[in-house]
């Protein structure tokens, strides 16, 4: 019961006449589909957010198996396009979303599969929890998948995989597809049933053209909106987060908090997020050391990449294992803690929100 | 049925047996939460966006009465805190929303009635349809309220409303509750009980300070987020729209296409969008022009201000009088018809999408 | 005499040997153009700028009877385009210059007579201490020209004045001449002998267009490096000054100091100067106030242009008198005094040093 | 004479009369300070550039003896602060600019040696010919100095040199002096005598923490206006070159034009140019090319770091060497010929016209 009903009017609105009234207005806005919003904005608009979508973790170790029956059961081919099988969060049911806004799925591809060419207005990405032996093409561009890598597939362009191995692989695979999808924003379009190019070079196109930090090719200068860079290599990743760690030993700035070390994957174009939709980081938690407690608006997954620890969701522990993905919907208290050091990729929709002038954080000890 | 069982593959996908062991497969995906892409694809990624929200016209004969009857049944106050009744797409069944992400309601203020003060991550605006006597207090500053105006709430300002009058009045509320709401983004804060000013200004103090183009107040330039101009008169748009169609008369550049003029309200700071999450434009168009069609992939409402025409939704035609409101889903194929000089209000989401590098637009004569 | 002479070496710096030695040196230097470092560092390098600009104050009494006299022996027309005469920094021997960036002029046009077209790299506009009559033709649209007035020609717009009246008419010119003469950036190009236009209406074509604050042409949407606006009229200066200071008088903010408003002219496309090369902003001090001390790496133009009061450079004051002009060289200290309302026009290379990130500012009570 | 005296008016311009008052107009200006326009015109506004620099080429062959004789006679230390030796443009005699707004010198350090701490508004660069053992600190932060390397210091932050080898050093040195004593923009602060650190780490702090291309540290996300990456290595730029040829002969876009390659030296944090007031870059172009003429607005400076060929400025063609530098002033027609693969180092002023929209570029085969 709100205040409404305390509040002086001359009319009794208690009596049966008031409430036949106000019965019959109530059908006379449903009929031509109005909605008051005096019994619907508590609903509507909380004090703070109040996902539907929960705090939940995957184990690899259960998610690995099956997408490996699927290959023994689903061909990979044209129409269902990937064999990739997406993390539905409980809160969210009937849809297949991860969050609200993301769509997190393992994809595999067994020896010398090749999943065809599409292009759509979703955005996407490869992370590598383990395995090499694929290359994605895109655009034309062949760009191999290894260890650790993030690649990736910015919406619109053509891409397709292929598996040159003898081993299957396995990687995770993000995509706005929530987002896209709840908001009509989605094209696609069919490419080649075979990716245009057989060809495995060790670095991709985009790899020599961008790769060197702060150097711009004067033939491509110029903002662009998503990563001309496609392939962030876990070399080069491992580094930047072992030489935070380093600096912070020397007593040099660099990491997020003590024993915390993170990097962002940016595009060069610009020094924002890779991909318009979805920010994507790494992070690096030192053996024994708890983050501090922190909450932000952005709903994010995360995937363990290396070491073991625990991560504590609105106060709930979880002991994290190797290759576990978990979701953090909005405003979900997150701490994680190191036994040994946790490596983490993390993806979330902070990169739209942020621009929408809606992202908020806080962070507490 | 997909191109996936044709495919070839060392298994006899119609055995009994391997429907058996697939069926298998799809029940322990579902006890992890896991969903085939390959099942879901098509209707997640169709070729172009496919909403669910459908073309709809509200016609004002039918909403106002509606609002009104409720004056007399409901008081405004804490809790339910506004009298404003949402336009459900019947498309959209359960949820009170326009289009997937903008929220256009009708709010109504009975003579010398108030709304209480609060503020919510929620960008708002209100579009006048008649009447005046209403002074929406946004931050302290009371912005009045008349016909033709467009008054901003930007999100996270402190708001309410008060009605100085004998008169009733009621106007068109936008907000992006849904986008807010379903990415959980939402924070509220009510504030005090009573305006916090009675004050009902000509002008308000935004306006004094930000009222003149190109003016910036030397002790507050800087690019913000959201427009410090919060008032956008109806003389000033009336204004642009008239000189944009003598322009065109003189055989100078102005308009959007032959007969057809718009202004868009902006952001003096950045010039860019008033508000960071809706797009707000005026449109003008003469009596007996019809305007290409259009389509894109942004969603967007509609208010009838002046005229009479006819609107060409998807190819069906519907008359427009006074008032109406109706919803253009995206890529929903959108023509206009000027009887005589049609005046339309429009918001959408358009702002969102061009800053993810989503937005894409088709026209055709 | 430097530290280098006091250092420790193994050579005896004083023998004539030495100095010898060192004489050869520095002409083999000569020789190829080569200057040390160690013997000009000071001078190029000092604590703070010491610019050779010195401030000064040319007297408007003093100025239009030289520029009327002009009119009766030079006319204007091709070749010298225009009857302007600049104001020359003392400092700056030689060079026609205000400021090292900045070139002031009083032009005059007599009744009936026209300056003709061209265009040029250099931005340029007017400001009109008294008077009307002018139009400027911008790229063939007729700008009228009256008391208070600030009007625009960015960069590589065709221009050209009709004095149409019975009347000369002066006012006072501002480039970035020196900037662009220095650093070689200037093109030059002549248009037609006669402005292409003899139309001479109350708005111009830009002002309809662009002159509702916060409503920007559907058609015309996007950041433009300049200005599309290029009409600020007094009454709406005039308006936003007195708003801010009616704003302080009731407690809120707007002013840049006590009894001190300020508006700077700004490009409705993105919010920031309205000219890429100079910043202009008019300023009102009320009568009784004296401004804080204020120095900036910026030099500037200023004029009166109504009131009374005293100018503050580096501690020397001046009576300030109607349409006086004075030059503010870069760091020098700036203080106004007001004896009745005092209204300063002014511009500056600030709108350069911001974006180079050299900009300093500084001020003190 | 101008169009001026042609024009029709009521005057005998011809006769003694009127030459006698138009003189007596010309002694009465110059008392004030005016200078006419009309006068001045064709001088102050050409129809394109006429830089008063000239082409100029410096023998690197002539440039270091002359260092290295300097080294022996004039000691680095205090006051003098660097052995540094900068070349003047013939064209701009008594100033030591070697164009407009770029300062080029060949700064040498003897075995050893330092040179003490200081920070100045400027902007600085060096770049390496040859040589190691030289360690620039900035910001208390010790930067190798190596071959082909270019390592800037920003303005505004400390910094000093050390040499630790027992070989002297010499590299090129460039900064943005013309332009900030120009325009009076310039702050010089002392620091201390000794580098801060005597450390000698093969990679710097900055290096560690933003040099993986599109790695950005999340503790220092953030658009800054100068590079926080403060050294790109030759290794990296050599194989930017490389790649973009090899991309080239592999039919893949990359190269400027064909047997053109090139990178721009950029701020990760914006994608811009890495300094604020100096573009810097690396070209090399391949044996047998001939590049098309070009010409900018901009004015540079080149050295050529290895290869030969010949440069054709304005048509006059110069044999090029090893540690050649040589200046291009505004809207000098520049072609360069490989005779085999060429590789130069080149900085303009080009970053601060861009900004200003005064830039222009023109090509021709």
């Amino acid at each position: 019961m709100t205040d409404i009903e305390k509040r002086p009017h001359d009319v009794d609105f208690d009596s049966p006449d008031h409430q036949e009234k106000l019965a019959a207005l109530y059908r006379d806005f449903a009929t031509v589909g109005m909605t008051p919003l005096w019994t619907t904005r508590a609903g509507l608009m909380p004090p703070h957010p109040r996902p539907k979508a929960v705090p939940h973790l995957w184990r690899w170790s259960e998610l690995y198996p099956l997408a490996a029956r699927s290959a023994e059961l689903v061909p990979v081919g044209r129409g269902g396009e990937r064999r990739a099988i997406s993390l539905g969060n409980p809160g969210l049911p009937g849809d297949p979303y991860t969050t609200p806004t993301l769509w997190a799925a393992i994809q595999y591809l067994a020896p010398h599969e090749h999943a065809p060419e599409h292009r759509h207005s979703q955005s996407a990405f490869r992370f590598v929890l383990e395995g090499e032996g694929v290359w994605t093409v895109v655009d034309g561009d062949p760009v191999a998948m290894r260890r650790g890598d993030l690649l990736l597939t910015p919406g619109w362009h053509f891409h397709g995989h292929q598996n040159v191995s003898d081993h299957p692989m396995a990687w995770l695979d993000g995509l706005d597809i929530p987002l896209v999808a709840e908001t009509d924003q989605g094209f696609f379009e069919l490419g080649p049933d075979e990716v245009r190019t057989k060809l495995t070079p060790v670095r991709s196109y985009n790899e020599r053209l961008w790769g060197g930090a702060g150097l711009t090719p004067v033939a491509a200068v110029g903002a662009r909106p998503q990563s001309p860079l496609m392939a962030y290599r876990w070399e080069h990743t491992d580094a930047a987060l072992t030489a935070q760690l380093e600096l912070e030993n020397e007593g040099l700035p660099g990491v997020v908090e003590p024993g915390h070390a993170a990097v962002r994957f940016t595009n060069p174009t610009t020094g924002g997020d890779a991909l318009t939709t979805m920010r994507t980081e790494m992070h690096r938690i030192t053996g024994g050391t708890r983050t501090r407690r922190y909450r932000t608006s952005a709903s994010s997954v995360w995937q363990v990449f290396g070491g073991a620890g625990t991560v504590s969701l609105d106060g709930t522990d979880r002991v994290l294992e190797h290759g576990d993905v978990f979701a953090v919907p909005s405003w979900t208290e997150l701490a994680l803690q190191a036994e040994d050091d946790l490596d983490l990729f993390t993806f979330s929709d902070a990169a739209v929100f942020e621009k929408l002038n809606l992202l908020r954080t806080e962070a507490s000890a």
